[in-house]
């Protein structure tokens, strides 16, 4: 079977707003941050969709950081595309800026890069197409996916002390 | 004002035992990516208060890895401990195992790195206790905990073409 | 004190991407109405505030239809956009498009206007900057918007007798 | 097959009461507009239910006005009844009532029309029972549904510049 | 300051209907017994509120009993009422009927007591208004419930071997 | 076919870690008490199929009781053991204590009983492995328990005046 054509990262954009209410919010009155991770998870998992166009699984989360917190009330931003797409999987940019409704000043507040996997009807992993970078920004972002990626298939085996270390 | 007291990795040991619901499902009946980071940083949270006994928030993620998925029916077990304490920030590690009720058979599901800030009354970051580790694992562990913790401030600065890519 | 600027409908636009997941679901496992209505009363409150930057309460809900059913595992995207600023309110129109994730098949299943109202810090109503409608579309949007308007304006103290039929 | 026998409107009311916790709210601690249409369109749909002994899936909503705001820790009561049944299809309408729970003062705070279809087992449109009206007010109350509708089935094919003018 | 006038157990009655949704289900498909105990929690609490007119917080529970399983799509109302007073706290009746849509069958599903304590703008008890019993079966089920109370005074400071063999 | 073999209670432990955040708490900003009953449910489901390995259903709770109320930002710490095993149902207990995150202070706040069934693949009850006491806490728990269990079934068929003074 010949490999699916070829596809721009614009393909797979994904724009999701979502307004702060205090049933999102922790302790503090801001942004709980596993509910900023779980739209983090449905925007990154639609973007690879839109690239694949075949059912997603999660299979890993980097380099999430939270820069600033979020009032009660500010609307968010969630905003994804997928930066390089592997045999049978995507990595997925994903960026949440903050805006303040009375001002509408806007800001980065939460990054984060996910990789999903590509799974047929059989529950078995299937090809994705190839990412046909159009812009020098894009082509950077997937060099450096790419890095990031053989960096992942290094480490495996190590660092498994501290998951000895909590015991269980 | 003196550094508070050195505390060992089990004062903050965390166990946090969920079922999955189908309130908790992703559209292929398994738990969904986002439900399960959602319980990651509410441990991971809870681990770092214990440590620290401040409010806290979540400054990043990494190495968070989908080993396999949980179905909805099973239970899963989230168990946390801190790594390793910086000035103000502490590494949290969270391990998540599958358990399949009517077998009593568990694997290894998900794992995580965290990292928190402790705030104080003010808001503003405050100082947390050392950490005592106390076994050859914990160790290991801590000095793991140190060498990323290098990696990502040598990150710093890098890495922002694919936010460029994104646009938005 | 001189009344806001005009702005653009463009500037209160709003996309909001979601994933049907089975907590989302009905009985006959489609999206559930009352979700969607939740998705599109923040989609347009969101709208809304991007063209008055004031907080907004929702005053009405019209014209709502369910023109087709979206499955669990499909994407929805809401579009809204101000159609009509009136002195201190605003018609909101919605769109909601359901995306089949395997063919990105996509086709329009509810649509629906809403007013806004938008609120000063002390709670009392405050005047909206009014609408400049740049396309044709706009304009017989606009229109439309208020001769619905004066429709409910007209219809105002009729139609009581379903609530006295109620009870209660 | 003869028709189902008709059925009086006292025999689908439905009272639905809820008590407005935190995670009900917006952010300026009322009861959040979405979270009352999802009431309301539960409400409705058990109506719609109770008077053709069907599946139902929502088709329409339309006068959904919000007279007052409702506090966080009060106590709203819902009521629903059939205005109308016409083929497959029955009017609902659906009243909310907001009662201050230290003074038992109440007063109408939401009003909506909706309109749900009946499904049979293979999903498709069945017929329902006829409306037997007993009251002077739900005569005319019934008589208003028979315009509302015809004035929507009038409307079919108008009104979407607005929706152009979204674009997407 | 003389105590409040009595109120009649009818004026304590409360009414709420709820649809069982998918996210209400737990594995088996059926309602989550969990989510079922909130429902029964707060239609006690707003029960209570009727009676007494103050904020209520839940002191305890007894004798709730699962008589059988509601299903997905189901229609549930719950009922409740004040069966006792005492001097600041109620003890409140709930049944939760099951009721098959299609059908119309019903059958009482759950039934549990509950007991609230009545709380002023202080967070202090407050005195609650006596009950005024009007029919044979609020006598006796007003007298039930007082020596429901006797025993439970009794019982204080025995049974709590199975705490200590919980540990922790 | 031979009885399973018996089994200890401290194979049917579960502690379960949560805090208390906003979209859990009641009009009074401490947490509301059905929700902690959800968490107490699933917390005892997880421990009754620990200890028998079927699926399970609530039966009954009892002696729930909330001896202090949980603030928001607190951390709360769910244990449950299997108390009594009975032909096919099992007794479980579990305690909730609240901790203050910023002093490590923690108390008892609420306790409950909970009985389960265990059902077979194909919906019947199931028998469940007898439970072998080790302690003499475990074996005073286990008598009270039978005891219990006793007094419940003597009193069946009584109290159901309530119900009757519910009416519905």
């Amino acid at each position: 079977m010949s490999p699916p054509p070829p596809k721009p990262p614009r393909d797979s954009e994904v724009v999701m707003t979502q307004m702060i209410l205090p049933s999102d919010a922790n302790p503090l009155n801001a942004a709980f941050g596993g509910r900023v991770m779980e739209w983090i998870d449905i925007c990154g998992a639609v973007s690879a969709q839109r690239h694949c166009r075949h059912a997603v699984v999660t299979a890993s989360m980097d380099d999430l950081h939270f820069h600033a917190s979020i009032r009660v009330g500010w609307i968010v931003t969630l905003r994804a595309r997928v930066l390089a797409a592997f045999r049978s999987s995507m990595e997925v940019g994903v960026t949440v800026t903050g805006e303040n409704p009375l001002t509408g000043e806007k800001h980065l507040t939460t990054s984060a890069l996910l990789t999903f996997v590509a799974l047929g009807q059989d529950g078995g992993k299937v090809e994705v197409p190839p990412l046909q970078v159009e812009t020098e920004d894009e082509r950077i972002a997937q060099a450096e996916a790419h890095a990031r990626r053989e960096e992942r298939l290094a480490r495996r085996g190590m660092g498994t002390h501290w998951q000895k270390a909590l015991g269980g």
